[in-house]
């Protein structure tokens, strides 16, 4: 253990990302005390119940109480909410921070919120697992990962370099960059792969001629990779969506035209253009696996036979 | 190790499947010999080297010569070739099977190549990794899968049997269907994700203001389970979507349609039909796990932290 990062902490919003942070920030001992909150009465039971936080607060005004780091950790569409309820309370000189997926619509809901007084530093870990709640969290979540910092208006040189500390103690490479460019860039490798996920399983599930046992029997064959994503929490993904709207529309139209494209390819049997754009894609995964950003071992190191 | 299944078993095409399946009968005791046959030379020459066959011949009339089962297990484009360069030395009662990812169209083509006294059964193990190559083969890649089969006029009961029995012993659970139903099914469960795969690969790599090597850092996010599918063989693929051109299109044109909807929504804001649509996909994740057809484990079971 080395000397804590802060003194004292508060987490607000229990779920798999604050719940990991906190695990996080527990196992490290980068904070002197860790506070939580969480707007649900039944997941404050049973965050105190999993123990991760030194004390789950009832209210949020308990929670931010003297706190040095305040860290919003609920879903996008919440968060503006999220920053009016801890405001009144906040002490002289706390940094908030927060972990949401889009970036541009939280400075400009979330910053207003805030008392002068309060330096705000926006960031997103991009790190998770299609799980939720706060029995979902684990400490290592972060390690390895890339964790976005997006600077604005309210951000001090000071509150940015002590977030950016507290994610490399977490285990995460900090990449800073403005929140405009970060919602193009999370559009294009989280959100409209999630949105094409969610997409074709609910096409799946619509088709007349093939049943759901069906589906699910032969989903080996590359569904069940998007049936995973599509298992993603329903509100955050919602929120993200409709809080990075001109980045996904910009993005999915060029998606669809690409697609149009390739159908064009199928139907007039055009195979060396198609042979041609498969080929290209293989040196993005090359790309992935090269920066330890996923494993190569063959299907994800699924085990095979009958013992899984 | 029981009676084998057969005597001689010749496998044309020594790629992932092929080479799979050699190394799981000679696991099993499935076959007294096993030879093997690929079109190229270089393939042959590595295929001797892991010495997954009893014999590598170096044409395929020295591979079929007294064969009892033929299995083709090459490209789907090169199917009818394949039928046609073994077609004049098959032996009396022999049993071709072919482990394509389509069937209608395999069934028209390979089926008038081979000679009266041949039976045919179309088979499609539903199993795969995203490597190529006779290096990426392994016994076990069969087990706790589905192998389709869908027995055709050239089909006799005793051939369906006996192939039926070595997906079986390979440890796949064998389901029988038309050809038709199959080629439907497939299409929504693995070839239209892999479309779509390749297609968003694609799109991000077009992308001006996001560069490459942001894309591989914040893939993480979802973009790099596209990725792994996305690098599959390019041949292969450009072959399933040529020749199931029909079912394609079709399934295409919903996933497009229902896309469009889901993009509407964004557009207008609609928070609350875009929730009960992800809402609706978690259901059949959990379909897929109860089948076994995938780990529940988050973010399919990868290493978290440094040591990976």
């Amino acid at each position: 253990m080395t000397e804590p990062l802060f003194d004292k902490v508060a987490v607000i919003g229990l779920g798999l990302i604050g719940s990991s942070m906190a695990r996080g920030m527990k196992k490290r001992g980068l904070a002197a005390t860790i506070t939580g909150f969480d707007g649900s009465a039944d997941v404050r039971d049973r965050s105190r119940a999993l123990g991760f936080c030194d004390l789950v607060a009832d209210t949020a005004e308990e929670a931010v109480k003297d706190a040095e780091l305040v860290i919003l950790a609920v879903p996008v569409g919440a968060m503006r909410a999220a920053a009016q309820a801890i405001a009144p309370f906040l002490a002289n000189g706390a940094i908030v921070t927060d972990v949401g997926s889009v970036k541009a619509a939280i400075v400009r809901t979330v910053a207003s919120a805030l008392p002068e007084h309060a330096a705000f530093v926006p960031g997103h870990p991009v790190a998770g697992t299609e799980h939720s709640g706060p029995e979902a969290g684990f400490a290592e979540l972060f390690e390895g990962r890339w964790c976005v910092i997006t600077p604005c208006a309210r951000s001090t040189d000071a509150s940015v370099e002590k977030v950016g500390a507290l994610w490399t103690a977490l285990g995460s490479t900090v990449e800073t960059m403005t929140p405009e460019h970060h919602d193009i860039v999370l559009a294009i490798t989280s959100i409209i792969p999630h949105l094409i996920a969610y997409n074709i399983v609910g096409t799946a599930a619509d088709l007349e001629d093939v049943t759901q046992s069906e589906v699910i029997k032969f989903s080996a064959g590359g569904f069940r990779d998007f049936t995973r994503i599509a298992a993603s929490d329903p509100v955050m993904w919602r929120d993200v969506f409709l809080n990075n709207k001109d980045a996904v529309l910009e993005v999915l139209g060029r998606f669809s035209e690409d697609l149009a494209a390739l159908q064009r390819m199928i139907r007039w049997d055009d195979g060396q253009s198609l042979e041609d754009h498969f080929s290209r894609t293989r040196d993005i995964r090359r790309g992935v696996i090269d920066a330890g950003q996923d494993t190569a071992d063959a299907d994800f190191g699924r085990p095979h036979g009958h013992e899984d």
